[in-house]
């Protein structure tokens, strides 16, 4: 019995014109990694489970899928005195697929560290996994894309991974807008109204002032434990209105007692100012104190980027941390990355109609086959066309007229090209347009200035 | 306690260096796949374990990497009763990590049947994984780079996958023979010696020609029972000469009473007449009686490519198949496919030399930190020079000049720029090329045109 073909829940398979576009996206944000000074490493897709387990918290540790040892594994395995989940798991499985793109990367950097030079600027876009109930628009396989740096605590880099935001979005001709908040303002704010111990939870209600209002806010805070005359100190930080330097002015004022506060205020100053003086090309700067991305992670900027005009979480974040490589025993590595989310982007452009015409990807000629003495004519027509770079193909067989031509429809190829006894004579090609139908007899040389952008074509690329 | 950092065995990290000559490599590839109008798919790094399972042979099956069920998985299992390890493994796991994209690309099509184009090109370039016994140059995961066609059954496709090995090599200046042979010549053989149902030990042992000399392969044959007779008959062919033409008038002669044989030998020659009208660019194309790759499926041709001057097994292969889908219930669905070796073209490429210099990919110019003030004048410069496609840094503090210049050296950049009070000023940046230790003061515009190639600069790309 024949298998009725199917993929695993949560994954995907990818068509040539989802791919294309994928591609796209992929090729703008590696040409800007490259453009700032990233460069790319590659890391397996399978690490040992001891790299992995724990690093992710609980749950985590029960998304992370994990690889079946080959070989005669369950010989290992005593049936009778042995049958616990957890126990019998480390027995059979040893290796796992990656999470992300953090835990190996700060595997690479503690593995590689004499051979790496710091501050180290690596970029990686690889699919990570994870065992997740999928649902829409969440997947047990997709492509993770990060820039971080390691081995620097200059706020420069803050500035850096703004402007490359702002030149992949630009470049992807998407509306962006980046927020900007900083761990230590949070915990300045937790500070000053006396409720240290409640730094998450204050910043989870905060987090949903857009969503939920002021008043909600406060109730959340209320029924978590914080205290009226705490959240009564938070009102002008609640409350606060303009532009990030008015907002920047009103954080000084209220987190004047508080020096971890003041740092934070300030190094948000600093970056919105040399930003101010550099200019960004596209994207907009707002500094947003509700953001609590990461906040287990992350010790100093917060960064989270919004597409406008669209209804789609974030796509893309990141922030500075004081440690990515204590956990494998290399202490003072501090650093900063951001990621791009791939799957969103991909929405985000499709949705807004931004994709360019990628045409010049796909086949651009299609030759008509109509019998072996013609194909043969057109096969040295062909060479000549990808010799010069000009995606092209023959009809393999002298099907009708009407299949190839359907043929070309389906897959969106522009210019059909027929050859018959004249044109062979003449050494001028039957050219037709699939668009307006028109058809045009041209040389070989004058088919190539058509198509190939280098010699001046018309196309889009 | 901290854990030292280790991957699995047979897996591989890969260095920015390494990355930028693979990533070379793979962008050759893809843009001949993309010229020929191969498109890019695809498919999940998991497949459920029942579209791999048995698709390899036994051997197979044990070499394919299980994944763990997630969530509850043991309960599933009776220790008691079902303590068995084939049992076991198919109620613990019921996803595998890909084998090698063939399978994938068969389900890919029968499960898209209705939206694909016959005659569909599609081009993959993925890892895939193998739970093979790691050792030198053998993988646990290892990218593989397929380009076939499936729907339709012409010769046009092996003139077309030739032209397309020659593009790549040619492309990336490395020269190959590529051999052809015919599943159709070796049953025809096996035909007119009277062992049918030997062809695969004949097979086998005449591919060791080469290697251990007709005489061994003639005891080689004695051994599996093939007669003296028939090993007599063989002659000829065995002791063939001459250029690919003149052994085909031989085959012809040999296997003129076999009726599949002079098939084979009908369509090499057809190949084969055709590559000599068109020419290759580098590449050279051999007739090759002894390469028996691939023999369990496929029907028609084989191809295999050989680099020159390097002792390294083939670094591609590939043949037709009339029948990729059956297994998955989809009937008549020939085609034929080449896959290229990248690790191996990689080793070549390292062996002779060939790369080019992937300069323009790293960092070119790194900005030295003087201050603040110089800094941000540097931010200024930088910000141009990355709008026109440089890769350009500024080291993040303002260190000693010993550790700038080594951070330049180490990463290999070739110009560092130095902005102090004078350069400020006059507006000339001090450019230090430091391959030969020579500087000059030349403004941004100059700047950009020294190492923007689109402008005339003097990169390699």
């Amino acid at each position: 019995m024949a298998q009725k073909p199917s993929i695993p829940k949560g994954t995907r398979d990818f068509s040539p014109a989802v791919m294309l576009k994928r591609n796209y996206i992929m090729e703008v944000i590696k040409k800007a990694f490259q453009t700032f000074g990233y460069l790319p490493i590659e890391t397996p897709s399978m690490e040992n489970l001891s790299t992995l387990m724990g690093k992710y918290g609980e749950e985590g540790d029960r998304l992370i899928f994990k690889i079946l040892n080959s070989g005669d594994f369950l010989k290992k395995v005593d049936a009778n005195s042995d049958f616990e989940a957890k126990k019998m798991t480390s027995k059979i499985s040893e290796k796992a697929l990656r999470y992300d793109l953090t835990v190996p990367f700060a595997r690479y950097v503690v593995q590689n560290q004499n051979d790496i030079t710091l501050p180290f600027k690596r970029y990686q876009i690889q699919p990570v996994w994870r065992a997740d109930r999928p649902q829409k628009g969440r997947f047990r396989e997709f492509y993770q894309c990060d820039a971080d740096v390691v081995g620097s605590r200059s706020l420069l880099y803050e500035v850096e991974l703004i402007q490359l935001y702002d030149k992949v979005f630009t470049d992807l001709r998407l509306s962006a807008i980046i927020k900007l908040n900083n761990r230590k303002i949070l915990s300045g704010i937790a500070e000053v109204i006396g409720e240290e111990d409640k730094l998450i939870d204050i910043t989870v209600a905060i987090d949903k002032l857009d969503k939920i209002g002021l008043e909600k806010v406060k109730e959340e805070m209320q029924t978590k434990g914080v205290s009226d005359a705490a959240i009564e100190k938070l009102d002008p930080i609640l409350n606060m209105k303009g532009d990030a330097s008015q907002k920047l002015v009103t954080m000084r004022e209220v987190l004047a007692t508080s020096a971890i506060g003041l740092e934070g205020v300030q190094e948000i100053q600093t970056v919105i100012d040399k930003i101010a003086v550099l200019g960004l090309e596209s994207a907009e700067l707002d500094f947003d104190l509700t953001l609590a991305r990461g906040l287990n992670y992350y010790t100093g900027s917060i960064f989270e980027v919004q597409a406008k005009g669209v209804q789609m979480g974030s796509i893309g974040g990141g922030g500075r941390y004081d440690d990515l490589t204590g956990i494998f025993g290399l202490k003072d590595m501090p650093g900063i990355g951001i990621s791009f989310g791939l799957d969103r982007i991909y929405l985000v452009l499709e949705e807004l109609g931004l994709f360019p015409s990628l045409e010049a990807d796909f086949t651009q000629v299609l030759f008509v086959n109509f019998g072996e003495k013609e194909a043969d004519y057109c096969l040295k027509v062909l060479r000549d066309l990808r010799k010069a770079g000009i995606n092209s193909e023959l009809y393999p067989d002298p099907a009708k007229m009407k299949k190839q031509m359907n043929y070309a429809n389906k897959k969106g190829i522009p210019y059909v090209v027929l050859v018959g006894e004249d044109e062979m004579n003449s050494g001028l090609l039957t050219v037709k347009n699939m668009d307006d139908g028109s058809q045009s007899n041209i040389n070989v040389v004058d088919m190539i200035k058509l198509l190939n952008p280098k010699n001046g074509g018309d196309t889009n690329t």
